[in-house]
């Protein structure tokens, strides 16, 4: 072990080196104003803005400053294993157990890439990250339940100011939508979820009639 | 006053989304693998992560929790004012009470920016987002001051990472980045400010041989 200041330095600037590649990690969700996708970087900054904003709607007593934590580093596993859009299996035809396959396959690769890439740092804050991390994807925590309601907020209120976006790229009824962001935005905030439903229903109100 | 708590939501999703405008503010600075400009949305994001990780070195006791607010926010006034380059006074001949009175109109603009903002939230967190705006620009506490020296750091460690970034564009030497990036990360973190040194003498004794 050479974990001597310099040295603890020198990999936790390999680690800030190695994030930069979060910016290259597209997602489905267009921008607001439909001119590109939107980056994996971009979107876990919109994220944290999005905790410090609403956190007073939490259902449950939060710290905010956890929150924000946990969602600034929920993505950086995707630098290795790419982002898993919301809607990937709605539309290939895939039967359940190969979808059911594709998301275990998927879940190793997130964690080879949070040991890879939270291992680069120093050992003892490696393990603190990798902890987040973790209580995040478990949503093991009253902050992981609202960082995951806001993990499906944001790309929700993107495609309302798009017009669509990746509902109508992938076909998307109204009660998909419910189904595919309801319960884990209601299980961070009922009262973000309710407002989120009054946006989805206006929002395929107003397409109903320009759609086949 | 009807700030009932469907008025304060809409408010803080009206905020929100005007926010995905910061997506599409460009820097000066190179992404690391060169592909193209850094935006400031994602700069923010790097920038809280640099906070998360880098908190055990600031020169004085800092919280963390508010460094990363401070950067989260920092830019978010670029969405009506721009982006002020580090060097976009250095190569266009600009007489120096030119630049101050650039400077002094930049200042005008970030805060008519910061106004109109911020005041898109319910009045209270408004005016909680404008202090801690104000506070990162008048580096008024050791969470600012820290925060600043990671908004200089950051886009250092890219153009090194980039094999010269804007320094190579603006023709600048190692004399000049050491005025510009030095107090600001001096005043933060002199250990930083020891290891970033070392960094840029790296990348200019690599490049003094390839270059006029």
């Amino acid at each position: 072990m050479t974990d001597a200041p310099a040295e603890t330095l020198r990999r936790q600037l390999e680690f800030l080196a190695e994030l930069d590649a979060l910016k290259s990690v597209l997602r489905q969700s267009p921008l607001a104003n439909r001119s590109r996708r939107e980056n994996s970087a971009e979107h876990s900054w919109h994220l944290a803005m999005f905790a410090l904003v609403l956190a007073e709607h939490a259902a449950e007593p939060i710290d905010p400053g956890r929150v924000v934590a946990l969602l600034l580093l929920h993505d950086i596993v995707e630098i290795d294993a790419g982002d898993a859009p919301i809607h990937a299996t709605a539309n290939d035809g895939t039967a359940p157990d190969r979808a059911s396959l594709a998301r275990a396959s998927l879940a190793r690769a997130e964690q080879a890439a949070a040991e890879r890439l939270f291992g680069l740092l120093p050992a003892d804050q490696g393990a603190r990250f990798l902890a987040l991390w973790q209580e995040f994807e478990a949503a093991a925590t009253p902050e992981a339940r609202f960082a995951r309601a806001l993990d499906r907020l944001q790309p929700l209120l993107l495609n309302t100011l798009a017009g669509g976006g990746t509902w109508t790229e992938n076909g998307v009824t109204e009660a998909q939508v419910a189904e595919r962001y309801g319960p884990a935005i209601r299980g961070g905030s009922p009262r973000l979820w309710q407002a989120a439903a009054a946006l989805v229903r206006r929002h395929f109100a107003a397409t109903s009639g320009s759609e086949a």
